[in-house]
């Protein structure tokens, strides 16, 4: 097999307790890469049409890419993927941490679970040697449980855990799946796909030494990365988010549900106050120096445990000023319980967040939520309801089947509350300010996504982020609100290079240039390979991911934003700006053609399935 | 200024006598390249929609590219482009040779001629000054004359010329331009556009020391030349058409004006008996090691010049086996004449072979012809037209018009005759064979070439020819007469290569991989560049060729072959094969919508040029 590849997948049938290898080729690993190529592929390929996500029909992807598991920083992560239980389609999330390197160390480039085991499970893999093993006793217990639980029964403090809390258990349609306890492949509810196969958790330890094609080539770009610390400095220092003050000024700050502007309380939430308050220190991925965790602890009001490390921005906003929410220490608090009952933070803060709207607007009302005071700003309120919606009690069980289930419950019109694209609620970037990114909720085959995604800020002055894309051709900076035809092109080179990162896996927060991309799986497998050749593959995993959601019934209307985007807020910047749904239209069109899709429909044309090789 | 360019532009307007220089900065360099991007943007910005090709009107276009003149194997070349006098859209040749290279150190990227003199001149230039001088003395003589006369004249015996000879002069249609005398810029009649201004040739001679970003880097991009001599071999040892005999055996050699498949006459005139009975050296272009270009010495029954150098393949083929010719003499000395004249030996070739197909089915007679027998197979009748045509005297004068013209002329159904693509005369490459290649030979704006184009044999089986695309995601090759969606892609993933060459200006003829392309281009500007960009680069300049040739009321009827090739040969490996034309409608509409140009129409969309920036 061809370096940075085991050149085989794991195949786990839980109805029937079978596991089987199967080998994949150099020319397999070639046309798909691995990550979310992988997914593409075999969602596309084995999952009958119209199945129930949450039925043991659904398909449970775990895919490396050639970069997962090297020594080089930026590879300790992996995607996951299924039939998504929150949109009805393609669901894919990539997910730092350790545990897909380990895999990798195990001898494998991907694991495919099927069926549902008939009373919980957890899946031991060490090395070539894969079982099944009775989960009983680790049933309702949060993630740090089951794994202190799992290394203990097999002896083995080093093993590495993928696994779901009681939310994925309990089907909580946006439930993830967490690597460790600081690490979520947070978005499109795997963690339910896992629940409903009676999955508890995946145990890998890996002993296998992988080769590398040109291991000098990865050390130069090791020490590129350490050469270059001002190109990340500020992820090291104050991790994600160190920006937020100054983007309540652009609007591009979730307030309240989308519905706000103005927020003065910003920064008592913002990572520098995280860092000079609770923050205990960072941590980072396997084999990355750039350590963007932020880790912290709190004693009072609220003991947070530092092993679920501490909120990101989309943390610090979605259950923050998202919900009107300036606690810090309730939020340090709900990002630990969603870490430990594997719940994606993001969309659990917009279905609180709609959840207050309802209840301000008197959609909901104390006997509906059990007496509680469900108003913006309440951090008692928020935490309370991340306790229901994991047990699917009360309120907790119209919220846990997702922001756009919910609102079809609740009824009234609550739909103009429900901020999701596809189903999957939107994350914290008002596409008001980014008129791309909107595009991109739009048209992202897993939904309203920020990762697979253009931020058009980074790409409306010159400096370190634009430099970066010079080499896709982009000459010229574009405003940040404009999305005529330069712009879309521009967002589809960009999607297409998230979803080359996305297969190889490669962190999108590490500054490598765009060509550092092909150079590095060039350094890993030994092929002479390109930008063009890499990017063909994204464009054939974007196509195939478009090809599942078409079967499932989506149409060119599912792409779409929340009518509340073409409104202006309620106050603050963008309180006489909106978002131009007619300009939406036309840019998805030009996207469609871009893609060879067909530019009403979005249906992938004949001639450029049969160009790409889909069948 | 960026490394790799002067910074200026020379333009010579010849009406008022005026010369000026103008500045152009790095984003347009950037934006554009050089050589065919130059030309398209000047051609698409400057020319008014209508104008005759051979009046004052229409512009001439000497290009060069960053990599002109920098000391790496095939950076000897430059590009010409006009308004066509054959097509009457977009023309635009490349050429070899040390005239490109001598410019380039005068100090320009360009030269742009306009208007026309009133008496011939010609225009010397000496590094940053430029002269126009009277050429009356000049007009009738030969390019080797045209060329001694100018150094001795200017005293100095390294000077570089380009121009016309007699041919040119008198306004043949697909007169060509002599960078010296062996290499032509040969397609599209630039030659006449040339005679058309009364401008007889460009003198240069440059001292400039030309700075490249990285001197280190392009040392060993020229010792990976040297050290991979068993991928130029064939082209040192043979020059163009080494394996002309088999290619009698697949069909690819035009024989009898395409009409037959025979031809047991092939050894008689392919490189292996020219090497071993007439070649006296090899030469080559600027600090290339490669030396594909025969030369040749004849004492009888010709006398040939061995100054004109010999015949590359498309000569011994046009004049040679597609006129029936099979005397290895008369093509060295009709090469020679083409090369004195300054006549595009294809276009020659190949209006020739439609003559003696009309004369052999009573079309033309002796009284047309002047008494000539113009069979097929008469080296004396070809040799003979290549004076008349020249002189347009008698039947020369109709042929002079090119085959499309002519056959208009002519009439009595004589267009079935005529074997061209937009009025430029079919190059020597059987689509028949290969189907990619006739899609390219129906959609390349400056008409049938086989340049900027696909050879489907090189991708239909592995090898070093496909080892090289591999980069552009092409994994799988595919059969040389298959025309499908993947097809079509690849077609167009190598056509905007080759644009992509013909920009820089680089030869195709080394075998630099496709990223080299862009590493190359790095190493001369100090750009952080790469493939993906430098393709949006082409793109942007075939949809500004494209765009000028609807401007001026081309149409997608206008992509289309001679019916010729819809039917079997008469005899040989094709004579029960055929190209398919719905097939090539299919190929040309998906072409068309991969470019972003409409797939009925094949007008680029107003997206597609807003998308490039096209006005």
């Amino acid at each position: 097999m061809t370096y940075g590849y085991n050149g085989q997948i794991l195949r786990v049938d839980l109805s029937r307790g079978a596991i089987s290898v199967e080998a994949v080729d150099e020319l397999f690993c070639r046309k798909y890469l691995g990550g979310a190529g992988f997914v593409s592929y075999f969602l596309l390929k084995e999952l009958q049409q119209g199945i129930d996500p949450l039925g043991p029909e659904n398909k449970l992807i775990f895919a490396l890419g050639p970069v997962t598991g090297v020594p080089l920083p930026g590879s300790g992560r992996n995607c996951v993927g299924a039939k998504s239980p929150l949109t009805g389609g393609y669901a894919k999330s990539e997910v730092g941490g350790f545990w897909g390197a380990e895999l990798k160390h195990a001898g494998y480039d991907a694991i495919i679970v099927e069926g549902k085991a008939e009373n919980p499970v957890y899946l031991w893999i060490r090395d070539e040697e894969a079982s099944i093993r009775d989960a009983s006793h680790l049933w309702g217990k949060n993630t740090k449980e089951t794994g202190q639980i799992i290394r203990d029964e097999l002896g083995d403090s080093l093993i590495r855990v993928a696994g779901i809390g009681p939310a994925g258990e309990n089907l909580v349609r946006f439930a993830c799946i967490m690597n460790g306890l600081k690490d979520a492949a947070g978005r499109g509810g795997t963690g339910a796909v896992m629940g409903s196969k009676n999955l508890k958790a995946i145990a890998v330890r890996g002993h296998k030494r992988l080769k590398v094609a040109d291991p000098e080539r990865l050390k130069e770009l090791r020490q590129w990365i350490l050469a270059h610390r001002e190109l990340w400095a500020s992820f090291a220092e104050l991790g994600t988010g160190a920006a937020m003050e100054a983007w309540v000024e652009t609007g591009n700050i979730p307030i309240r549900n989308f519905l706000d502007g103005e927020f003065p309380e910003i920064s008592k939430i913002s990572p520098p106050i995280v860092r000079d308050t609770i923050r205990i220190k960072m941590e980072g991925c396997y084999a990355c120096p750039v350590r963007c965790k932020k880790v912290v602890k709190v004693d009072e009001p609220y003991s947070v445990d530092p092993a679920y490390g501490g909120p990101e921005y989309e943390t610090l906003t979605a259950i923050g000023s998202n919900c009107g929410v300036s606690d810090l220490q309730a939020i340090a608090k709900g990002n630990e319980l969603c870490g430990a009952y594997s719940l994606d933070t993001i969309s659990t803060g917009v279905v609180i967040s709609f959840a207050m709207e309802c209840f301000e607007n008197g959609l909901l009302t104390t006997k509906d939520t059990g007496g509680i005071e469900l108003r913006f700003g309440s951090a008692e309120a928020m935490l309370k309801l991340i306790e229901l919606i994991t047990k699917r009690e009360g309120i907790g069980g119209i919220l846990a089947e997702g922001t756009a289930r919910a609102a079809q419950k609740i009824g009234k019109g609550a739909e103009k509350f429900a901020m999701h694209g596809k189903g999957l609620e939107i994350p914290m970037h008002d596409p008001r300010v980014k008129a791309a990114l909107g595009l991109g909720y739009a048209v992202n085959p897993h939904g309203a996504d920020h990762c697979a995604n253009l931020h058009d800020t980074m790409y409306s002055q010159s400096g370190p982020f634009f430099d970066r894309v010079k080499l896709l051709g982009i000459l010229e900076t574009l405003p940040a609100d404009e999305l005529g035809p330069r712009k879309v092109s521009m967002f589809r080179d960009v999607q297409l290079f998230r979803i080359v990162q996305d297969s190889l896996v490669l962190c999108q927060f590490l500054p490598y240039d765009v060509d550092q991309a092909a150079d590095i799986l060039a350094a890993v497998t030994g092929w002479k390979t390109s930008l063009v050749e890499i990017r063909r593959v994204a464009e054939r995993t974007l196509t195939m991911a478009r090809a599942f959601n078409i079967r499932e019934g989506l149409t060119a209307a599912d792409d779409k934003l929340p009518n509340r985007f073409f409104q202006p807020k309620r106050n603050g910047v963008l309180s006489t700006k909106f978002y131009d749904p007619e300009q939406l239209e036309k840019a998805k069109s030009y996207y469609y053609t871009l893609m060879g899709w067909d530019a009403k429909t979005g249906i992938p044309t004949p001639e450029k399935l049969q160009e790409l090789g889909i069948e």
